[in-house]
């Protein structure tokens, strides 16, 4: 069995669609689930994309998760709604959530969806990019599914990784993409790291004492650092406030670990802004003048041994291209567990490439 | 003389009041800059009180700031609106900025209020603040009045320490209120540490090699570090666009330097975001829940060491109830070159308290 498996982004997309199908999901709603967690895993965010199908499949099965949701625009003024995500996978609450942003946006020239009752959603960047197409910026902000960070100076663990993204059209640059946990290391990289076997470095989490924690086999022994300090953790709180609480849903204790719990309804929430550049002033010039930030930063004089300055997002940008052209490369023991799930499913398995 | 000097809030909005109305302000405007900067410096925020006032009136007098600007709406649609500040005093266009944003949000749920041709406006906490009395949720960024920051593995400066505020009301808890640099430390405070004669601890900033640079009075030797590295670099720079360039204001290499330049102007941009919780739903219901998650984190099991967890915004609170009632404590060489102020405006000198 070779070391490198590669896959297409259709068959990658196909395969995960057959498993939610024959797993109950609607149609349009596996493919539209299916889609996003290949755009993940095409764009380098691993930790949200085919990994994530087996859990997945498990919240469905145990029913955590609505295989029929009703989702439904519960509050709504000119520039804002509230989204009742009938407990349906987050992919398909925060799709309608980012449509309707931009919808709304066209009109107030900013909007803010929030959602109460979704699902875990894979990585905020999907759902800011959203607005890219419409020429508009797009915000992210989500409560995350597990809390692994205390407030600082505490023990207690009430808070999530709690990520923000921002995606900026540009002219002639790749968008800026900004996806970013309020922790210096996502929880999803602490588990690769003890699946790889490999120490972290310092900085990623401390023990019960403060003092730093390497292995990551033992990270349930102490918790994540958020990034600055006390300003992190001041972040984490804030989102976790704007896109959980504001919208009705759970936040702090009330956040069930996902990575435990399949069956009881986690009550997810996240919120998503559209801004039109075009109701501030010119397009163009907007998209223009980003381009030459965008161009500075990049030409800026580098320290010792940089060989490149990178922009937010400019690294998936390339993953994305590559990525595309030469197909996605999955480790063999990931490839493994798909297989796995698509005997038990009984659904052809992932095809790989020649 | 004491080393302890301590003035009133009154006492000390009065002086500046008085001397802002010496140098050409009308009025109302020299109130409403003089009150801003004495809340300021209320509630701690040293960096952007008084000690601001000799600078102030610098660029005044060298015509930096227009004493009569026509501050004006230039765009608007239901969610949001463009100011123009006509290079007026950043506390008179940011003021004006948060009123509109409240007023817009109560009828469209949420509004952005972004502001180009505006100055500099001291602490991002002051706005994102007027939100509360109207029972909202303030937002508050801005770009910086000078660069400190080059991009992540960069040596050009070619970023501000751009901070965001969010002010979150609460039911009986004191609000929440975050106001970050996206650097570790505030330039303000690095020039802090120089008066006072410290060395800065390691993390603050670092030299053209990279190596830790701790004597805060080679600071222009180097470049003040975002939180957590190239998660920091990213927020600096995703603020800088929403606050600056999508405003059509300064951003990257157009900033200029306001402690070197007095008499150009900044054209600074800041955007302020009003959210009316009501919209989302019942208000009561929000600030009761925002308190439960105040008092869950202030009640979690702390580090050994720790005697206390704080809120962000929490130690300002405190202080602003200090200090309105035990007076405001100034350094003896603040308050002598406040004097120094007033001998040469000729105006009657801010008042001790016995």
């Amino acid at each position: 069995m070779s070391q490198t498996i590669r896959v297409s982004f259709d068959a990658l997309r196909d395969f995960m669609d057959r498993a939610f199908r024959k797993a109950g999901l609607p149609d349009a709603d596996a493919l539209t689930v299916a889609t996003l967690m290949a755009e993940a895993e095409l764009q380098g965010s691993d930790g949200h994309g085919s990994i994530r199908l087996a859990p997945y499949l498990r919240r469905i099965r145990e029913g955590g998760v609505n295989k029929h949701p009703v989702i439904r625009v519960e509050k709504e003024k000119a520039a804002m709604a509230l989204i009742n995500g009938d407990n349906g996978m987050g992919h398909l609450v925060m799709k309608r959530a980012a449509e309707l942003a931009v919808e709304k946006a066209r009109t107030a020239g900013v909007a803010w969806v929030g959602a109460r009752l979704s699902n875990h959603a894979g990585p905020a960047s999907l759902y800011a990019r959203m607005c890219l197409p419409h020429d508009m910026i797009g915000l992210y902000m989500a409560v995350g599914n597990a809390n692994h960070l205390p407030p600082w100076g505490g023990l207690t663990m009430l808070l999530s990784t709690n990520p923000v993204a921002c995606a900026i059209p540009t002219a002639k640059e790749p968008p800026v993409v900004l996806d970013m946990a309020t922790t210096v290391a996502a929880y999803g990289k602490v588990k690769a790291k003890a699946q790889r076997g490999e120490m972290m470095p310092e900085g990623w989490m401390i023990d019960r004492t403060g003092k730093p924690l390497l292995d990551p086999k033992r990270s349930d022994e102490g918790f994540l650092l958020p990034i600055g300090g006390h300003k992190g953790y001041g972040l984490a709180l804030i989102i976790g406030l704007l896109a959980g609480t504001l919208n009705g849903a759970a936040m702090g204790k009330d956040v069930i670990d996902f990575n435990s719990d399949f069956a009881n309804v986690g009550n997810t929430g996240q919120a998503m802004v559209a801004i039109d550049p075009a109701a501030f002033g010119d397009l163009d010039e907007f998209k223009a003048a980003v381009d030459v930030v965008v161009r500075d930063l990049r030409g800026s004089e580098r320290m010792p041994g940089v060989e490149r300055i990178w922009m937010p997002g400019e690294q998936s940008h390339e993953k994305r291209i590559a990525n595309r052209a030469g197909g996605i490369a999955l480790p063999p023991q990931l490839k493994a567990s798909l297989d796995k799930t698509a005997a038990d499913l009984d659904v052809a398995p992932l095809e790989v490439m020649d």
